[in-house]
C-alpha cells in the first residue's frame, strides 16, 4: 500500500541516484542508489573482504547501517527543499547470513505527515530475503 | 535486574576487551572493549571526522552498527567453547544527534537460554543518554 | 516477497477460519479469521464502545493485541500437526487513531524455518492504513 | 539513567493510582497503578482465567496491550494539564510464557522532549522478568 506523498522532486531524486559517497559509513559500504521513484527506491551495495568477520559472514552492522541510511535518504525528494530526515528508531529482523554478492534494498514509505515517516524496507542478497526492516524518520522543515 | 548465567569464561572475556579490530565494521568505527562483567559490558568508540555526514552529525548506521556489534560480543563469554552468537533482530531509538567526542555502550544480557539470549543497550555521549537498544542474538552450541 | 512453505494444512486454515473466540484478548476483541492461504492471512475485529478510551479512539493495545494474535495463527497450518507458535518478540507502528468501524489485518510469513517464523502485519481502517507491525514466533514442533 | 523531567503534577498522578478502569483493554485486564514517581510507575492485573489460552498460558496480547497502556500513562503527570499522549511505536520482546499470579509493570521515561518520549518497560511474574518493551509516544499540547 504506497502512500501518497504531497510533494515530489525528481532532481533531488536524480542527484542521489548518481552519488557515490565517499566518506561516513555510506563511504565505508560504497552504498549507491539504484533507482528511485516517488515514495520508493532500491539502493545496494558489494559485499567486500573488509566486511566479511572471523565467522565468515559479514556484520550485521553492515546491514543495519544499510538499513538506517536508506531510511532517511527515501524521503529527501519527498520533502520541501532545505528539509532534513533524521531516523528516530527502527526494528531489524537479519533474516539470513550474507558472505558475498551484492545486498539490494527495496525501502517503501507506508506513512507520512509534515513531521514524520514510517518506512518498511526489504534486504536481499542472491535472490533471497536476508533482513526485513521497519522505522521512523523526524523530519525538519526548512524553518524549524 | 541483571540475569543470572550458568557459564562465564574470564579467559574469553580478557580476551575480547584487549582486541583491537583492523577490518571489519568494529574496525571502521574502531570499537574497543572497555570493560566486561558476567551478562555486562561496556563499550566504546571515539567519532571520526570521517564518520560525520555533510548535516554535521555521525550517520545513525554508526550507533546501530555499534549496537548490533555489542549485542552479540556480551554474550561469548556466557557460552560454551566453540559456540557462537547472531544477532537475529534488534529495535533502536535514537535519542539525540551526535557530532564528536567518544561514544558509550552499556549492554545487559536481560535474559538467557541454550538457544537464545535477549540483551539491552544504553549508548551514551558526552554523558547524555543518546540511543537504547534492546534485540536478541541466536546462540549456536558447538555440536549444532 | 512470500515464503516458499514446506506445510500447509487446508484442513486446520478452515478450522481457524471458521472459528468465533469466547474468551481471551481475541474473545474480549471478537476476532475473527475471514481468509487463509498458505504463508498469509486476512483477520479482522469490529470496534466495539467498551474498546473506545475517554479521547474518543481504541486504545493501542487492542490494535497491538490482534498482530500479537495474528503473528502466531497464520503459522498454525504451516506447521506439522501438534506444534504450537508463540510471539517471542514484536515492534508496531501505530499510525493513525482509530474511533470506529472495523480493523483489518494482512499478515504475512516472510521467514520459516523449523524453529522460528517472522511475519508482517498491516492494519487498515476505513481502507487506510493505521498500523504496521513486524515480529518473529518460536515454533515448537510435537515432540520438541 | 532516569530523564530529568521539566514538569511534574503529583495531583494526575495520585488521580491515576487510584483509578479503577471498568471499560477499554485496561478495563479487561483490570490494570491498576501502583505506584507513580516522577519519570517512573509502577502497575500491574491479576492473571484471570479468561485471559488464559487452551495451551495454557496467558495470550501474549495481554502483556503487550499491558505495555502499550502503561508506555502513555507514566507520560500524564509528567505533561502540561490538557495535553496527551499516544503510543506512536513500540517494540516487546515477551521472555517467558505467564499462566497465573500477577503481572507487574516497572515502566521509566528515558528521553523527553516536548513532543515525544521514549519509555522502557519490564514485566515481571513471580519475581522473573516475563517481557521487556521500548516504545515512543508523541505529546500533544493543550493548544496543538
Amino acid at each position: 500500500m504506497p502512500v501518497k506523498l504531497k510533494f515530489w522532486d525528481e532532481q533531488i531524486a536524480t542527484k542521489f541516484a548518481g552519488f557515490v559517497p565517499d566518506k561516513g559509513i555510506d563511504g565505508f559500504l560504497g552504498i549507491t542508489i539504484d533507482s528511485f521513484e516517488p515514495g520508493q527506491l532500491v539502493a545496494s551495495f558489494k559485499v567486500l573482504p573488509e566486511m566479511v568477520t572471523m565467522i565468515g559472514n559479514i556484520h550485521g552492522g553492515c546491514i543495519s547501517a544499510f538499513c538506517d541510511h536508506v531510511l532517511g535518504v527515501v524521503l529527501y525528494p519527498a520533502m520541501p527543499k532545505g528539509s532534513w530526515a533524521a531516523t528516530t528508531e527502527f526494528k531489524i529482523n537479519l533474516l539470513r547470513p550474507v558472505s558475498e554478492g551484492v545486498c539490494t534494498a527495496s525501502a517503501e514509505v507506508i506513512a507520512m505527515s509534515k513531521s514524520t515517516a514510517v518506512v518498511r524496507i526489504d534486504v536481499t542478497n542472491k535472490k533471497r530475503l536476508v533482513a526485513a526492516a521497519q522505522g521512523t524518520c523526524l523530519i525538519m522543515g526548512p524553518q524549524s
